[in-house]
């Protein structure tokens, strides 16, 4: 034998006519033996076809049904015995069917490929794995949702850059990571709209050359559609690689969340405090309460696009068509789903009972915060304030009111005049931003908080500035200006929990 | 200054007021130039929604819509000149717009931050990029179509492992690709739901605390819809790393088949040939003439592969709202648009211009792959060719030909027992393929093709072979078995160009 | 023509002799002419060898090298013109020495393959690029050696999972990044090792069969070795994807000094402020002062890391020697060298110019943080204060003061014995973190810091409690008892400082 | 409790004092009790230390070896029993001493922390990782060199761009991928430097507090040296991001391998046969024999390269020291151990036992590929075979024989200068490669072989042809050529045989 005289020639490992170790290599039953259900649910709908196109008769189909069903039962009960031999869960199902019904096992795999047999399996478990993760996730975005509805009058401060920017709501928070789990949510069903369709009945590569029905096994599989193209359906992984994707965007976006959370529940922000089921001691120091929590999420965003890019970089330039290298395809889907799983149940843990400490929350608001309402104050010293009339109403004034001497036209064709000359001399946003950048260096130099600054400090940078500058020192207020869709006033974060709720309720119909 | 305290105490790079390196290290105008158009429409959509809000007069509006224009041309003629200090395309425009109009430029920013005017422009843009990635991909796949409509009659070995399995039709591997191909386009289409979204009016985080009218904004800009909340609007890039990853499978698909027609163009296949114009030749051997284009297609899954794996790692554990780590953003969007662009065009050329050598083509189909349809042959010894009459016909015949004196009911119960035991004696394909195994097997100990086995040396295989055999060993009969939806005999192929001709038609509506 | 008949039958872009989009898809003059220095190097030695090989004559070797040099003079005064036609660097110089000196530059090429040529190219550019990256990343250490030196007096509080854990030096934490950047410059030297090794004279693949002095060669280019194998040697590019991993490596090390350094320099911290020269403003928010300089810093790991993933993806798969895909190589060295030379000198700046505030700093310390010395506090209650006597001592005054009745052996004997006990009966840590866990429960129960809790109240966690606990409540005694090498001591931290500034001696020798 | 009422308001999953799923989640038992060997080892050398600083006693030092022992010999024997609570091996360790042992195993954590023991074991694990497949790399570069050593005199066809280039030696090919394995073991030992540090002593984070001996740790662990910083040495992973690359970097090595031998085992190619114990069979089609052990090995680079990914992706952002997110770091590289551990015994496998088939390998050789020494031909066509007198001799002649009347000065001179003036008009290669091409062309144009063109043909393209050009027509004399080191001749592919032997006889000194 070759490997003999290769040995003696050149050495090498002794190998004998298998190698234990590659044999190893090979199997994957080790981990493919999750997908038994959906194995034994495609075999079954398989030997429907096979007797409606007359390759087993009614008798053998109904004794493949019944032997497929003491297999369920064997692995259900956790009782099903692999053996050697049993490379993967295909063969071992196959190898068990012969063993309790004899011959016509023999007959299941007609017509058939591993090729065709393994994606169909594939798709028949993420497909469920999917609807699982749905759920997980619509759970999560409730919670949140809700509890922004419960917290709307909190407010904080918004961050930028990771430095208090302007004064928000917590709520506003809240639904900001929960709309970007939204959009997980819709492109999760994008791809199980390509997860969902039959490649059984593509053999291995050319096709099935029998009678089968691949319409008939789509709808006994309840699949959405068929694969159009038996080398594409047989050799492509894209359902995967999406998947993996899919599973990387939406932890990289609990990461966010869990990185945010992670800053506020430092001693130095304590915004908040988690429940201690989601916290962790220290082996050595008595004092800590480590967010571990927290801190696994944020990393199992890097494991699962690990699994995404050993995928796509495993698929580069592979020839068409199955190549066993497609089996890392497997292994990479059911970590991803498990972890995904995990995190969506822990985050949905964390979320729901972590505890918020209002009053710190809004005691780290300081004024400086309020230096853009400061130029805003400016950008507004102009018609609004000024000259409130409105050229309609003017008009209507002046045809209206024509019992007095005056000539009431002309006065108002001057509040017109003025409302223009106001808005075209109003500060422009950028001087405005210039000037409130002044008054917040005068008052760091006076090492005084910028609402502390009087209106003649103040009349050093503009002119502009009058006594009414006082109201601008109030978050309530401030936050109330951003009632635009989308701005966290608390009619836009109420349009927002709506907004959210009526999505969720289109979810789960 | 602490730079010059610090430099005496220890060292560090001389450091005065400015670094010009961290400048030019802060500054995006380099490529975020790239943008301009879409910052001045954005730019002209925002004036218009100020003079609703009566934040800019009518004639402020006007003033800024021309200078936009005038900008427009600058950039459009090549004549726009970025000055030092022009560290964006935002701050590059609005300088040159107060230099042209001068006050009212000042007045454009209100309310407006850079965080939404950005993410703003970013989309504006990207939608066009992915309208035009989506007229090349549906060229590609409309040449590939028509190639396979008109070679719809070469047949060529299909590989699986790189080993030679079944006779497929050429047209067939064609399509395989243009299959993925029409599945990225759907894909891109659905990323571009979530592009095409307005951001503007979420100002840096809180939202915009004026009268914006951001439905307005939307029609103006020809957005789909607008983004639910503020933070997540200016915070969010997943548009890109979705576009990014749509890039990376795009170009596996397309490593994929540069591949197959790598192996084909090879001297050993010598299944096609490569056009001069994608071919080089090599500056040492003269006779070289290297599928370079192939080569460089096949890389660039890798490169843009690698942007999406950058962006994500720039991405994780970033907290929430605009950091500037996001600046990642822009050149790997360009890079990902540049390279796919030119792809997708190059393997137009490519597909389009190889010329095939059908000959050589067929002559490498060889009889060893015929061996399933051994195997194929065995499990329709059955029925199917011995008592062809079904059940319901054989009443038929009974009921009505009773002028005989022969029980034909007798009869006909004989066919329909004959013909199930036929089924249920057939040999089950397990058994056929280890037949089929053991005749390839002597074929070759006898160093002889597998069609060369007298039907004695098949029958000490099994003894159901007879000399009808000689039929399997016909290529174009092998082909035509595959006729189920997907499968490689001509009809369905045909079905498969027009399912794609019927895709394609649509997607240009 | 194929192209045009295609056209015709299929489609496809038009497509003439050449394709104008894969020409440029083909090029990399647009970038690989950063390597006119290297190249030019390349081939003066190469003329050289071909000279000594008799290839061409000394006249011709002095024409080639003089025509070099005017080349040389065009590219550094930015003169030298790019032509159509110039592919890649190589191309272009050749072709320039061409039109200088005429037909001996056609000899120049004389078993010299481009395969050689290009990497012989890149190891010399790259050689030149690690040396700089080396003494940006020393100059970056020497600051923050320098800078721990002066500032080892100031305490601060040293956090684990982001939470407060023990008091430490700030010059201890500055050590710990150097120390991690000490690593990296050890990993580039190693693989400078690597990188500096002569290819030139492998021709396309199977070597030079000229009398090409290989030795000659790489002494007149300074390479360490000479390659072994001219099929590895043309085909491999290890080199660059250890240099890309090394980027992303040492990358990571400063995107994490960066996220200390945001955090710190959060309001919430304020332990310290960038100098202005690294923070910017905000377009929106007067009062904003982003330290866009660490977050770009940070950012930059991704990115460099995106083009180590994307390179590897590309080198996955391929075929031995040469394959155009290895034109990926680089753009991706030369962005990883831009952006790691960046990157280290930025950091430099900001670490040598940024301000701490001590005050701030140690009035973070909290008496929490010593909850680990209550309980060594309680693990050393024994021997060590009780029993001070070592049984050396006590043998030792037991032999020599026998002058008293009393028996001083048998009280040594008991010193002995009860060290023994005490040490046996010392609280086992675990019991003592027990004990300390209780004390922290009951200050937080009665909200008071761990430090305020009585003598009394510490008993009902341990008898064992005196007044002598006092001096647990200490911070630079806490911190002056990590005196391990690698501690937090002063003269630890000290040692450090000496470890580190001998390395950097050794470095630059 | 907080969950009990979040639960209520907002919803979430009930969650009670713990979450099941937060535990699983956060526990590491599962794969890190692979490690028990080296935890037990790391806690015995600590145990040590503990009693020379007097922290236990010698006997209870003895009582927590012996306990140690015991929990060794339970896990070598597979009985150690992991308990509810055991959530790593070190609780599991510790908790088993404790019942073994009781008291005093509760001090063996006396100064020291999770956070340094598990960084220890880790160091501890992957030294002993590295060795083992050290060995395996050694035991397969070993192979290759035995086998090209015996192999040397097949010729083939040597490609670049996966088209015939020239002739090269079949065993020039392997030992191009030794070389590559042989970097990679080096490269392994430069990482094992950085492995093989001691970080115990290190605490938590600032050091022990105790008089710990770390030197006597370093000694007793077999440690090169001890971690300079504590925060560092508790905090970094680069050893393991380090191991995890080069595991990439090793694998795209043997990818590419894989790669050239999928190729040369296709039927197209028929270059070899794999070993059936290395290949395996297709469900359907009888007469497959699919090299899955190249494709599983070509796949596992893509695995690798993810996990690489995943954990830098991880690292990157993290602030200093301890985190959870590190907790990522022990199946990424017992993953990467396992299959590189598999790939190395599995690839020498396949390279001991595959069978090459030199007659079909000589007969892919063809003379187009001589095309370059056609060219080589015309540049030699001058002073070396013309004119073999150097000037040197020449002189020499001249000088010393000066008895004849003719004037041998004259003819000497007359020698250099035709010498001289061949060289110069010997044809530059630039020329000889376009005649060549042309030569190529031609014989294209005549659809023969370019060895079939006669001298006349020849000289259509050159006149300097004359029929000493058939000279060039061997394949043998080709490769010969390439003498120089590194090259492909028989001279230049022992010498590598032998390189390579002397560096694997220093690699298990």
């Amino acid at each position: 034998m070759a490997s003999a005289d290769g040995s003696k020639l050149w050495g090498g490992r002794f190998v004998g006519d298998t190698d234990p170790i590659m044999e190893k290599f090979n199997a994957s039953i080790a981990y493919d033996k999750r997908m038994w259900d959906a194995d034994i649910r495609g075999s079954k709908a398989y030997a429907k076809a096979l007797e409606k196109a007359k390759l087993v008769t009614a008798e053998e189909k109904d004794n493949i049904l019944h032997g497929m069903d003491q297999i369920h039962d064997e692995w259900a009960k956790g009782v099903f015995e692999v053996k050697p031999g049993d490379e993967d869960i295909h063969t071992a199902n196959e190898r068990r069917l012969k063993e309790l019904i004899g011959e016509p096992a023999g007959k299941l795999h007609t017509g058939r490929s591993r090729n065709d047999q393994v994606v169909t399996d594939m798709r028949l478990w993420l497909r469920d794995a999917i609807s699982i993760l749905k759920g997980n996730a619509l759970q999560l975005i409730t919670t949140m949702v809700e509890r922004a509805a419960v917290e709307i009058d909190v407010l904080f401060p918004g961050y930028t850059h990771m430095q208090r920017a302007q004064p928000i709501r917590w709520s506003h928070w809240i639904l900001s990571h929960a709309v970007a789990l939204s959009r997980d949510v819709e492109q999760l069903q994008e791809i199980n709209r390509r997860v969902n369709v039959l490649p059984l009945g593509s053999g291995a590569i050319a096709g099935t050359p029998f009678n089968i029905d691949r319409e008939m096994l789509r709808q006994e599989l309840a699949f959405d559609d068929i694969s159009i193209n038996s080398m594409d359906a047989t050799g492509q992984r894209d359902f995967i690689a999406e998947f993996l994707f899919w599973a990387s965007l939406c932890l990289t976006h609990l990461s966010k969340m869990a990185e945010d959370l992670m800053l506020y529940s430092t001693k130095e922000f304590s915004f908040l405090t988690l429940s201690d089921a989601y916290s962790t001691g220290s082996s050595l120091m008595p004092q800590k309460k480590n967010a571990d929590s927290l801190e696994l999420i944020r990393s199992k965003a890097g494991r699962v696009f690990g699994r995404c890019a050993g995928f796509l970089m495993t698929l580069k330039g592979l020839p068409s068509t199955y190549n066993k290298d497609l089996q890392e395809d497997k292994e990479a889907m059911f970590d991803c789903f498990d972890t995904v799983h995990a995190v969506l149940q822990v985050t949905t843990g964390v979320v729901s009972t972590l505890k918020i400490n209002p009053s710190v929350m809004e005691a780290a608001l300081s004024p400086d915060m309020l230096a853009t309402d400061l130029a805003y104050y400016l950008v507004r010293k102009g018609v609004s304030t000024k000259y409130p009339l409105k050229p309609g109403i003017c008009v209507f004034v002046c045809s209206s009111q024509s019992w007095c001497g005056l000539n009431l036209n002309c006065f108002c064709v001057t509040i017109v005049v003025l409302n223009y000359l106001a808005l075209s001399r109003q500060v422009p946003f950028r001087d405005a931003h210039g000037i409130s950048g002044k008054a917040v260096f005068l008052a760091e130099s006076k090492s005084i908080p910028l609402n502390q600054l009087t209106v003649e400090d103040l009349r050093t940078a503009s002119p502009l500035f009058s006594s009414d500058v006082s109201a601008v020192w109030d978050y309530s207020s401030s936050v109330e200006q951003y009632s635009a869709p989308g701005g966290t006033a608390k009619s836009s974060v109420a349009a927002q929990v709506e907004h959210m709720r009526t999505w969720l309720k289109k979810q789960v119909q």
